[in-house]
């Protein structure tokens, strides 16, 4: 079976759809794509690490509440004291030609804002998963990105991963046979304090932080929408942390074609992060599949037993993602991530709440 | 964390209950629990290989529609060919006095018949899983043995299997933490012709046949029955197997405590039968779990990792299984699976059809 229309467009990271698209708003491609880092928290120094590692980007600005946070920072990618910002002064990167994008890691519900503000700048937008806590930001968000005419990416890492990539080929060429059932969970025990336990900041529990990717990778393993979803949730421990979020949520999607997936997340138990896809000639795992490194492929695939670890070190997810976003920037080219894939999730998302809160 | 008076009840495979039990109905010790094997298919084969395998349990009887084959196995078990029954005479196994009990192994729907005829014939009865096709059957079965005093056992080999007894130990005393999550399927690509195709035998898809298992599990491993349902269900494959039944089901549970369980089942691809509770402090799978053999224990548990094979082979659960029933019937014990655990499962089964039944 071969890569469908739709397909093409999602994981264009074959990199075809490239050749045939208008080169509108591109930028001079004899330059690196520049970066202002929004929100230097874990991930940012993941991602400022992978961008290091590209030809095609580089960091240019910082975006910090903490000055000497930033300072630091600064030092150790070369970005000078004048492409330091606040989030008060945020807006003047608009008069900054260095930065061509912005790259957004702050707490989720501060996505949408930034996003927009960006976007009014003028500068094209590499956001987080989850692309913000509800639809209707999300919504305004691809707006202002299309109004502005800026991109707007979201950062699905695992669409930017060899394996996982390798995964869905091996699926749509029909290598477990016809796949019927998908199990994925990714969940870890939350330390008390953090910001994803406050609900405003958040959006809600672990379903929009780590849950994200088995949702995200149910889509692209059947490449196919949810035609039917139930869930259930629970809070178990009462030891403050769960004030305001949800521990645990576990749902179940029915795909169009039959295909069945049980997927889990939570804050409550270090479950790893991994899927298994179930076909009739076969099966097909990344476990674990969803950290920055370590990514695992096992499986019974084509009558032979397959057991291969991808050996390349973190940040080489972020370098390809960023890669990727840069390449489309420089070729005015949709990102294979674009916002309507992180609205598609926000969606799936308020109705994995909604199945919820159904009863018995 | 102490076993409760629950799990007491449950799994007596500790053995302490058998101490307090009044002697009613109890055989004479001295001599070995003689059954009479009803259909004698593919699990029959194993049960009488296990059956001999114990002290206390022998194959004094045989009912089958094939003479021929019902002579070779009489042949190979040492029982007369007066103890050979067919569908039409089985009632007179009321007049023989080496059957002590009936082990039911025909297609599900005939379960009801043939129990609550054997009851009235005076017989102890150990039944197959699932216990039948319906609640409405099964309230008639434990009534019957109830009416004519003799035990009813559903042979649920997992409970008398010791690393499931192990992993259920381990958990009631917190050795994986507070578990939030449990993750569990079986399934198998079905060969075309199979009575549990057949919808009126077989009562439905693979949820009765081997996803029982899953839904056993998450009860015995949480020692708690559920307080929400979710359920999908589907058929892909239109190759003339799944006319009558259903191909794939996942559903997933709630517990009262929170804990979330995500399971599912197929008749459509090789998933293998395992289960996987995931804790605060660690994890603990069996997996594969449900097989007659190889059950493979792999966990972080204490602060260990756990990977331990368990040596036994096939018919080791048989044994066990038929060793306990017959000293329940020795001793006048209450098994650890009476009917009424098989009609909790019943119960449950009904409502996850209805689940899958409701709209998206």
């Amino acid at each position: 079976m071969q890569l469908t229309r739709r397909d093409f467009a999602r994981f264009g990271a074959l990199g075809l759809a490239a050749r045939f698209a208008p080169a509108l708003n591109a930028q001079n491609p004899t330059r690196k794509t520049g970066y202002a880092i929004i929100g230097i928290g874990r991930i940012a120094y993941h991602f400022m690490a992978g961008i290091q590692n590209t030809t095609n980007s580089s960091v240019t600005a910082l975006v910090s509440g903490h000055r000497d946070k930033a300072d630091k920072v600064a030092a150790q990618y070369g970005v000078p004291a004048g492409s330091i910002y606040s989030y008060e002064n945020f807006d003047e990167i608009a008069h900054n030609p260095n930065i061509d994008a912005v790259y957004v890691a702050l707490p989720n519900s501060m996505h949408a804002e930034y996003t927009m503000r960006a976007a009014r700048a003028g500068k094209h937008v590499l956001c987080e998963k989850p692309m913000s806590t509800s639809v209707t930001d999300s919504e305004a968000m691809i707006a202002a990105c299309k109004a502005a005419k800026v991109k707007l990416m979201i950062a699905y890492r695992c669409h930017y991963e060899p394996f996982h990539m390798r995964a869905i080929q091996m699926i749509r060429d029909g290598k477990v046979g016809q796949v019927q059932e998908i199990s994925s969970c990714f969940g870890f025990n939350i330390a008390p304090g953090e910001w994803r336990l406050n609900k405003m900041l958040a959006g809600g529990g672990p379903l929009y932080d780590v849950g994200i990717y088995s949702l995200n990778a149910t889509r692209y393993l059947t490449g196919e929408e949810p035609a039917k979803l139930t869930a259930v949730m629970s809070t178990i421990d009462h030891d403050g942390r769960f004030n305001e979020v949800e521990e645990n949520m576990a749902w179940t999607t029915l795909f169009p074609s039959g295909i069945v997936a049980s997927c889990s997340t939570s804050y409550g138990a270090n479950t790893g992060g991994y899927f298994k896809v179930y076909g009739s000639k076969g099966w097909l795992a990344l476990d674990p599949g969803f950290n920055y490194d370590g990514v695992h492929m096992h499986g019974f695939v084509d009558g032979q037993v397959i057991d291969e670890l991808n050996p390349s070190r973190d940040p080489y997810q972020f370098t390809a993602q960023a890669d990727h976003f840069s390449h489309c920037v420089q070729n005015n080219l949709e990102p294979n991530t674009p916002g309507e894939e992180g609205l598609k999730d926000m969606r799936l998302i308020a109705e994995i709440y909604r199945a919820a809160r159904m009863g018995a």
